[in-house]
């Protein structure tokens, strides 16, 4: 027999992914949660039938959301993680000793549940003692919350089902209210490709762009989600991540990675043409 | 009805397209070629199965093959191109002033012939007065050139097939002695991310890397490739396509481009941690 999991990138293009074994399969409060086991990518999450992670390819997206930020202020000390269940944002995060303190606010317990089950590679460090787990909805928690964190990562859904209120300009000016003075917003931004996916970047960027003096774009490759060309929003009240000569003191810090480093920081924020006319664009 | 045009990135990931129509379908001497008009991603040429062109994305192929060397050499006045049967290289090439003469060797005219016939978005300009057409095999084509090429653009198949010998030490060593002291070559050095693919790169970048003086790598965002991250050679007897302050005057030539800028052609050679081990790996 052949298994087949198949995901929709739109109505007219598929990617299926040859699956030995369905580990997991469960309606939560919030959405379906399946764990997969297959050949080429190893164990997966999905969720409503996205991908979310894998083993092959976490590591590009949880290298870029953490470690972007992470070089471009080395005094980040509390950090927020909105979403991020697999626990791979957090991972990443332990790693620098001066991190003090991470809030994760994951609407969706099933989500941790089946990672700490299935996923040790992204959630093994959600035990770490300086990790405040709450099972919340992020645009909620972050109401209350006023020059705090240091960075605010939203590691979500796309803006469809439980992670619609994230791509709000209500809840944009919360994150900017959340955060200190050297405060970074990082956010899952979509991609440049599929016009629905060009769509909820567009209106996510021109949100954010209104609200912080600093709002830039930053791409990678993601073979696995929709064209694998993925974008994260890098939002500040005036730290730059290009323009930034504390950059290449993340290098003193030894840590390993199989993506990010500090060359390809910069380079991730230089843009096609293509994509820098969509966030000049007035919609 | 529904028709689909599947396409085996590996054999346990798959990437499908809904087609309208199947425009043509023959077996040449060398190949299978296939045209299809597909929903998303507007015509598309295959070859052997595998995509080659589309309307949707060929534009960031093109860019990224012609205008990085370009903006790498100024003085850049005669080209060999190998392989572009489509006719997109070409395009790019010729709406350079300064380009004096091109040769286009592809050893299949049936996929001139279609692409003349059903893709005018990228064959449009095969018919430019500076342009030979020689339906020839590439790897004899070269062997009696010497001294003559400012740029040689292997832009072929995978090395699978009839674009098995384009990925061999001897055709690299034809390639440095048909080109100028200035000359650059620039050849599609397939994919970092599925195990095939990561084999093929990796054997042409050390063939390469052995052969000439300076040979770097740079990445693009190819989303109808598979996993999407794809990768290009640049080998040269002394050009570095970084360090090099002629770049910046390709901005003066005021051409118009969808992907590529000045910005993105350094960046493209900012390379992830695992890439950069891949090209440091002995075989």
């Amino acid at each position: 027999m052949e298994l087949w999991y198949t995901e929709e990138h739109t109505e007219n293009a598929r990617f299926s992914i040859k699956v030995d074994k369905h580990l997991f399969s469960e309606q939560s409060d919030f959405q379906r949660v399946d764990v997969f086991e297959s050949y080429e990518f190893g164990k997966m999450l999905t969720l409503d039938g996205l991908m979310m992670v894998n083993e092959k390819d976490e590591f590009v997206y949880h290298d870029m959301i953490v470690h972007v930020p992470l070089a471009s202020n080395p005094n980040i000390k509390n950090v927020l993680v909105i979403g991020g269940g697999d626990g791979g944002t957090v991972r990443e995060l332990v790693r620098y000793n001066r991190i003090e303190h991470i809030d994760m606010v994951e609407i969706d317990k099933m989500v941790v549940d089946v990672s700490l089950k299935y996923l040790p590679i992204t959630s093994s460090a959600l035990s770490d003692k300086r990790v405040d787990l709450h099972y919340k909805d992020g645009i909620e928690f972050i109401k209350t919350k006023e020059n705090e964190y240091d960075l605010i990562l939203v590691d979500s859904t796309d803006p469809i089902g439980p992670g619609e209120g994230l791509f709000t300009t209500e809840f944009y000016n919360n994150c900017y209210k959340a955060l200190t003075e050297d405060g970074i917003l990082v956010n899952q931004s979509e991609s440049p490709y599929y016009d629905r996916d060009i769509r909820e970047f567009k209106r996510s960027y021109k949100k954010i762009h209104s609200t912080f003096p600093v709002s830039k774009i930053y791409q990678f490759h993601m073979p696995t989600y929709p064209s694998g060309h993925w974008l994260f929003g890098f939002a500040s009240k005036g730290i730059d991540p290009v323009e930034n000569e504390k950059i290449n003191e993340w290098n003193k810090l030894g840590l390993k990675t199989k993506y990010y480093n500090t060359d390809i920081h910069r380079g991730a924020f230089m843009l096609p043409n293509f994509v820098k006319d969509m966030m000049n664009e007035n919609e």
